[in-house]
């Protein structure tokens, strides 16, 4: 349908040929470079540029990553990035992100983007809601004020922000309660099928979103439909939410084993350092949280031998950087000492330097992981790893983070 | 008796000669290369690189200029900075300061730096001060507790804090208070006597501040007296500080043919572009101001059609830049759409973005007028500029300012 649609538009506009092209030639092409046992390293196709995998992406909620410039991103070699509907829905609006040339231009990152359906932030942040089988009415968390989303308005959003990757409209439940988990995995379903069907930019990768909770056999038979749709990249959503880390990482291992091989795997909101470690080792190849901004506005940075809170006393009259290892701006210009000195005088320059350390902390992590994987040694150098970014492990409650972003 | 005591050093300590040859060789050199009647074009030589003048120096008043990194305010072309004792006394502590390795290195600012002499800051932030002659007693605006500011601690100070230039301790009176403009004169020009007594580093150069409020009579023997005094510069305090425009033009008018010629002066605190213009007009080497950065984290931006409130609902989809005749990377980079966006949805990168371009606007502004100092036609093209930036000349109240920043 889609094709046809645009044989159709090349007769009435000329310009459509580029977009025919896109067809002929698959846009979003994954090719798998390594393996080792079930991580393995890609490259991932997109109208913006190649995504190596397994990939961090930096949040960017509002159109910015917060307190960073571009320039800042590029610097510590972001890739992608990503950005909310929900939010950008919300304020400035979709249609003006349209008018002014789309999210790259609009907020200028000129490499991939990846945008969520907004399903999981009106299921945790909207005032109230009233989902039924076509979508969901919602109150605006900023004014109140009521709108409805429906699979068909998701993808309609996301097809004006004009992100790479879009994601299919999707509910995400409590993951211990298995009736409800049944009941949002199946409508999940339901609502990427019209998605799919909805969608008709072909310059963007449409990914169905897998849930199903902490329940084995929902999983996987969620994974085995998501898996079926023709798409050219599975989301994994729900986990991270509330459950435990043995919880999520026993729904990776049912899922993995029923991932199409050649499609590219994106762990949705996760996570801390541990966290990436074993889901690369459990097949992921893209992942996203906003822990490393967040955590920074809150003066905590990652560092190898675990987090810092750079308020803390001790570091007052410390020369040495975050972490030695680190080769980030931060890190190769300023010391502790000068950092807690901004979080004392509450400057807010802090949160910038500490961010951009976060950041660049967990996407050098990612550059080391590919390199293992390419050699071989990263299912043998796991627990090394692991214990490496030990004490960087806690999570932050989740709600609370999509709200701060 | 500086150069006796350095002279005995050397015997003692082998890494004295270095300090030794600064006093041999004078390090604070002014070069006057070109002139236009009283506005004239300069080269001031520092122990951090040559200052052109007349230059407007941005303020990092905590160590950092607010919400920018150094590689921002390198790409901006800034090339002095101020920072303020008094705070930087109260936070983190100057022998803390002293023991990081200096100013320059504690915030990597690798160019020349200002220290105010917190006389200004304990006469307008401070809870409660006693002022006697031989010093002020204050408690302080973060914690109520007690302080003790005297020439000789001031001095010390800023010894500590190894700014390139620094400010004997002085006394702002109420400029319409003319029996304690002229008290707060002459207890300034004994307090310059002291610190210029009591200072020991030859690599610092110390200027004398004129008082005298808003009368002629004053301000000429103020400047009379600053003037007899062996520094290698004089600044003006007292002025921008709520009288009118008018009443600081002819305040500079009076002042201006009693400067020693081979001098920089500096205009504490001052201004907006049409302040700058008139200063330089009047024979001023050197500004800083807080108004840009304050300015931009309150959505002002500084334009050649005048200052524009970027939260301005008619920006929402403006796809032009701040100014279309400006280089800074904010007009290169982002249009007023997306940063009235960051500004609505509360992202700290507007204050950042917009700095950027305040600041370089004002940084920029100096550029061109040595140009047109060094070309003959500055005086000429007075009112051409005046005309251009007709539109940002409000002040804002500067107690305010002097708290915020």
């Amino acid at each position: 349908m889609p094709i046809l649609h645009s044989l159709f538009s090349i007769l009435y506009d000329p310009l459509a040929i580029l977009q025919f092209s896109h067809i002929i030639t698959p846009m979003f092409q994954f090719q798998i470079t390594s393996k080792n046992n079930r991580a393995r390293t890609g490259v991932f196709t997109t109208p913006h540029g190649d995504l190596l995998t397994p990939v961090f992406a930096p949040v960017g909620t509002q159109a910015t990553v917060k307190t960073l410039t571009p320039e800042h991103l590029k610097d510590i070699n972001a890739t992608l990035v990503l950005s909310n509907t929900y939010h950008l829905y919300l304020r400035p609006g979709d249609e003006l992100v349209r008018d002014m040339g789309g999210l790259h231009k609009f907020m200028q990152w000129p490499r991939p983007m990846l945008t969520d359906s907004g399903g999981y932030q009106v299921f945790s942040l909207a005032q109230t809601r009233k989902i039924d089988d076509d979508g969901v009415t919602f109150k605006s968390h900023i004014d109140g004020s009521t709108h409805r989303f429906t699979p068909e308005k998701s993808v309609s959003i996301q097809e004006n922000l004009g992100a790479d990757i879009i994601m299919a409209f999707d509910e995400c439940s409590d993951p211990n309660d298995h009736r409800y988990s049944k009941v949002a995995m199946e409508r999940t379903h339901r609502w990427a099928e019209r998605c799919l069907k909805a969608k008709t930019r072909p310059d963007q990768a449409l990914f169905g979103i897998i849930q199903g909770g902490v329940d084995p056999d929902l999983r996987a038979a969620s994974t085995k439909f998501i898996a079926s749709l023709d798409t050219p990249g599975i989301a994994i959503g729900g986990l991270s939410v509330g459950e435990t880390k043995a919880e999520m990482y026993a729904m990776l291992d049912v899922m993995q084993p029923l991932y199409p091989e050649n499609k590219p795997r994106y762990l949705m909101g996760v996570g801390t350092p541990e966290d990436l470690i074993n889901g690369v080792l459990r097949g992921i190849d893209i992942f996203d949280c906003v822990l490393p901004t967040r955590l920074a506005r809150h003066h905590s940075a990652f560092a190898s031998n675990g987090r810092l809170n750079l308020m803390n006393a001790s570091f007052a009259r410390d020369e040495s950087p975050i972490d030695e290892t680190c080769d980030c701006y931060t890190c190769r210009t300023f010391t502790r000492a000068y950092l807690r000195h901004l979080i004392v005088a509450k400057e807010l320059l802090a949160g910038t330097l500490i961010s951009i350390h976060n950041l660049r902390a967990l996407i050098r992590l990612m550059e080391h992981i590919r390199g293992y994987i390419a050699d071989g040694s990263f299912e043998s150098r796991v627990p090394e790893l692991l214990a490496q970014w030990q004490g960087n492990a806690e999570r932050v409650g989740k709600h609370k983070l999509a709200q701060d972003e």
